[in-house]
């Protein structure tokens, strides 16, 4: 085994975070990655600061591995939530959706580990300024929310790699060990994946949206909605909606108030496939099976291990 | 040195495909990426009958090595094109833009090897039904025309692979070692090169051209005119009326109109860089020099070389 600056970081078996995504990643989901040998993470970004709590605290009780919350910065009630992190000595925080300089620095002085997601080498040299441990850079394939640049992990990861030199984590169609690998050969040290562990028993996603999520073939994925803030959505009649609205020319306004209140609840958490709104990856076309986190570990890993070492030899070049 | 089945189908040293691209790909650049190991192609899209004709002989008379021609299906003159490829005994055609069912089994019965590009798993089984030797797989961070499905690189191939069980080779945002030890990775057989060679000595396009690609950062290609045929282009004037024509709620004849006739050619081979239209890969953000072509290869083959045997080792998973 060799350790690398990922899993030293965070004191962990394998380079392998599970994203903590908005009604998803909850504790049962954190905890099963988390005893599996990978860094789970609880979705602070749908839960109320009670909610968080409880959520930590049963996590706690069903591991002593290390895990870490997903604080979205935007958070409205963001001092709650920060508070019960320092309370509840949560050793991990990965950053989101934000400036990473306001928080930084008061995580860093309680000890914490602190991570933040970006979507471009601009972005990742900021928060490396701005004290984080490592970076998260997640391509343009990733599921939920998105960069407006639109680069690709395949593009992405070459230019953070050359543009910062803390730790560096690929996100953005990564499931499988075929894709750890890949990211690892691009520069990356570890992997964020989502939209696979979505597709999990443990994941607090409604079954409805799991079944979804496997039934999903290529190109029933688009990053729309820009104007407001770019998201990725599975098509389904509330995409349809927003892709009706386009055609007629919809401004901004429009599209936030088609958009309404509550629709990312309704879709993953409740399972209204229809009217709610279905946040996944490009890479759920790949995701077949609902499969136990465990068992989503214990397949990339071996993957990973078996295509490591089965790379053509080429000879180096001659005139 | 281990053979693979592009190399071996191409009778090539190093599975490098160098792309046969409108206004940049002549008989200098491809004979100069065949002479180095790879598979060099002459980008016929762009190419007057008679034209065509002079390149594969100046390239037949620059190397004996195996090259080949790309043939976009929707050339007006496609009839000429494929009577000079077979008189002059052109023995690889890669056909693109079109269906491969008309052209395939003509070129095939004159023992022509054929491969074809597409955008996404559905047209690659599609290919491999019209009887192609290969499939070149071209994510959404490719240059140029491209797939509605916006299906990127990282995740096309994987589906690809699993769809196909002939040769496959990935396009889209590679353009270095790292990036072919990444598209192996995830099942690639061998990788198409566009972007990086644009910027070699060899490539026809225009000194100003090559130039700002080198300047390019991230953030500066969009894919667009979505309603006509979707292409990624590099932001400058023209780019930017395009985007205001989209601000004003202009509609496929606004933007047909705008888009005129010979923008490529303007801004490539004349280098307009403020009128023309500028067809790049997201990749371009990681391309500092021009670098001759061979200079590429073996740049590509060394980095390959010394990252694949550079991944982390993991134990097997235990629960």
């Amino acid at each position: 085994m060799t350790p690398n600056r990922i899993t030293t970081l965070f004191g962990i078996r394998y380079p392998i975070v599970q994203a903590g995504m908005i009604w998803c990643s909850g504790w049962e989901l954190a905890s099963a990655v988390s005893k599996a040998g990978g860094l789970g993470l609880l979705g602070a970004g749908s839960m109320y600061p009670d909610q968080l709590r409880d959520h930590i605290l049963r996590t706690q009780q069903a591991t002593n591995r290390p895990f870490g919350v997903n604080l979205p910065l935007l958070y409205p009630d963001i001092d709650a939530h920060i508070q019960t992190i320092l309370e509840l000595k949560v050793p991990i925080v990965f950053t989101s959706a934000g400036n990473p300089k306001t928080w930084t620095s008061i995580l860093k002085a309680e000890g914490r580990t602190v991570v933040h997601v970006v979507s471009s080498a601009k972005f990742a040299l900021k928060s490396q300024e701005a004290g984080v441990d490592a970076v998260v850079a997640e391509g343009f394939e990733a599921g939920g929310h998105n960069g407006r640049e639109e680069t690709t992990t395949f593009c992405l990861i070459p230019l953070v790699r050359e543009a910062v030199h803390i730790p560096l984590i690929a996100a953005g169609g990564i499931g499988s060990g075929r894709g750890m690998l890949a990211a690892m050969a691009l520069g990356a040290e570890g992997v964020q994946v989502g939209s696979r562990f979505v597709a999990t028993p443990e994941s607090s996603a409604h079954a409805a949206f799991k079944h979804r999520v496997v039934e999903a073939g290529e190109g029933e994925t688009t990053l729309t909605l820009k104007e407001l803030t770019p998201v990725r959505l599975l098509h389904n009649s509330f995409y349809h909606q927003v892709t009706a609205a386009y055609e007629r020319g919809a401004g901004a306004e429009e599209l936030k108030a088609l958009l309404g209140r509550g629709r990312a609840k309704k879709g993953m958490a409740e399972g209204d496939l229809d009217e709610g709104e279905l946040e996944i990856g490009q890479v759920s076309a790949s995701i077949r099976h609902v499969t136990p986190a465990a068992e989503v570990v214990r397949e990339m890993v071996s993957e990973y291990n078996r295509f490591r070492i089965n790379f053509p030899i080429l000879d180096e070049f001659q005139e």
